[in-house]
């Protein structure tokens, strides 16, 4: 029986260079010890008392359909939250729920583009992001930055694509390579979307791990609020990735017309994670840093270990719980690397490949193991580099 | 800025009869006392038993991402219950865990149409169908089954239509009808759809509530399981509404593509609820019994009061939580009579043009409060209509 076409190519085909991630999977399920330095999943899990307060909320008796856009409650806290990081007026009516970020990431490109409709994106990029605009319907079309611009694309590689586009996903605080963009960046990007008229969807989930710099919500610069939706969500914020709980700001318009995608298409998110969540976003950023203080020790550390030795560069690592590792000195492509640390040293990390060709010769390592094991398994990461580059 | 034409057509323009639901909502806002005869929400909460394993596992640490397909222990547990219930050999692969019924009918009609394909599903309708269809990219293309067939659609009219078609959209038990199919109209259905080679999306997420006769899941009849996608849930059946759980089960090919779908569009379902869910599922058919046993009360109930007047007629109430009422003899359409009744007697109830123009003349009754109110309700809800009709 036929399948749609489109559900048979989303992926667009090919090696997507997860089969190191596979292979590390298949040794530790045969009882092999692998340190994994893959995805981005915090080494704690939720904070007890938020649990508590889903229980409590769930026993209490709100366990029936939450409203579909969300709860008024968790919708203004967002809303005040959004509004006292980031300036620009923001109310419940710019706010609609959704169950995690992955799936705002599809309403918003289901919202911002027409089957057919050129949809940009940015390599090197979050492994889903063109599979989810194929998804949508749009044509994935991809705007390359580059290594050395430190992965800040330039105005001329977005330009090229944004006259016949509707949309352009950007994320800052980048995965895979820890970036965040600069001031400068961010103006070009937001006159590049004026200009050519396109919708900017800015996917700012890891806007609470920022270790140097400043973030800046693009939808708070001149003329932006009116054409950007952001997607954030509590996964990474608030360690509670399992919880699938996210939303998407924007125009109050397209967020009416997101709450009715989301009665066709979720029917809301569960009302006790809403309620948990809303604990969680009230107990302030003292919790968050909290939240986002391993990571930024065992960057740290990693920058530490990365002085003492000249065979791999580090892109500079401004947010997110990610490093980006320049092995092109070794001779290897980064799945090369990759494959060869885990099979002589049982180390786990991502090749650049896997986010796109622009992060070929380069990893990604995901700090989100322990600070001693993390320091240990870099240090033996470049030993091996050095010897290879020997 | 420009949303995109899909998103502004998702619910096809025009009154879909909700303004009675949405004013009885206005009414207790304003601290009227209204009867809600409206929505398919039970009046029992999630049990209390379901709901400390939930939290029990959250706080074990399973918060953390989900298998994107679901966990190994809830596919496996809603395949033997499949394979049970049905006699249709059905593992692991055959099932993925969707956030919730609404989300699975969603990402089966991705799977089974391209944009542009033709979608078929049978007036009456539950209310998000063609938008739902829509969200998808196909066209919906309206059945239309007849009251005086207890709405159980007829081969010439699903066959008027099946050739040009991708796929066919059916609910048994039905919302809103309460109608069961029978099995000559599930043999029709299956006919078509072999003959046409067509996608069957069947929606039995009311197949534990079945007051009369038999529910047979269209995928067990001859040649169907490799055309089927069954969505089912636990919101009906375990008083889960507001979690969110459901699934699809199907051949393993359109699986592995489901699954890969929920990766790019949902990423995965909390883990913690998926074992409340398993929890949920082993407490086996009497706690589903005790759950759908209200309803069987209430449809008694409604019975007994319908046998002693002669103006409205109860379309045979088979299964599901509602009954379709006949009030064409008080000279009223649905909506008219709907809005009178609320207005006059504060008990809201759905106009049968809310699902579809093949309900007009009728109105739904949802049978979700508690006994005495209920039979209280229907009584002055007769009365009403035999004034009318005198």
């Amino acid at each position: 029986m036929q399948r749609s076409q489109r559900i048979r190519g989303l992926t667009g085909g090919g090696s997507d260079g997860w089969d190191v991630f596979l292979k590390a999977r298949a040794m530790i399920a045969d009882g092999i010890a692998v340190t994994e330095l893959t995805i981005g999943e915090h080494d704690v899990r939720t904070a007890a008392p938020i649990l508590q307060e889903m229980h409590r909320r769930a026993m209490a008796g709100h366990t029936g359909y939450a409203a579909v856009p969300g709860t008024s409650s968790l919708r203004d806290t967002v809303a005040a939250r959004v509004q006292a990081r980031t300036g620009v007026p923001t109310t419940r009516d710019n706010v609609v729920i959704t169950p995690g970020g992955q799936a705002a990431l599809f309403a918003a490109h289901m919202a911002a583009c027409d089957p057919g409709d050129t949809a940009l994106y940015i390599d090197p990029y979050y492994a889903t992001y063109p599979g989810t605009l194929r998804g949508a319907g749009a044509c994935p079309q991809v705007i390359t930055a580059q290594a050395e611009d430190a992965f800040q694309p330039r105005a001329e590689a977005l330009q090229a694509h944004a006259k016949a586009a509707a949309s352009l996903l950007i994320n800052t605080p980048n995965n895979p390579t820890g970036v965040v963009y600069s001031n400068a960046t961010l103006r070009t990007i937001a006159d590049v979307c004026r200009e050519d008229d396109l919708w900017l969807i800015s996917d700012e989930v890891y806007d609470t791990q920022v270790w140097e710099g400043q973030h800046v919500s693009p939808r708070a610069l001149p003329g932006m609020a009116e054409r950007t939706l952001v997607v954030g969500s509590m996964s990474k914020s608030h360690a509670m990735t399992g919880s699938r709980c996210g939303w998407i700001v924007g125009p109050e318009e397209v967020i009416a017309d997101l709450i009715t995608l989301a009665t066709h298409t979720t029917y809301g998110v569960p009302g006790y994670i809403q309620d948990a969540s809303v604990f969680a976003l009230n107990l302030g950023e003292a919790f968050e840093a909290d939240i986002a203080a391993p990571f930024r020790r065992r960057r740290a550390i990693a920058r530490n270990v990365m002085a003492r030795q000249n065979t791999l560069s580090l892109i500079p690592s401004q947010g997110a719980m990610y490093l980006m590792l320049d092995v092109r000195a070794t001779g290897l492509t980064g799945e090369a690397f990759a494959y060869d640390l885990l099979e002589q040293h049982h180390i786990a990390v991502m090749p650049g490949e896997s986010f796109g060709a622009a992060a070929a010769g380069h990893i990604r390592v995901a700090m989100t193991i322990e600070d001693d094991a993390f320091a240990r398994a870099l240090k033996t990461l470049c030993r091996h580099a050095e010897q290879l580059a020997a």
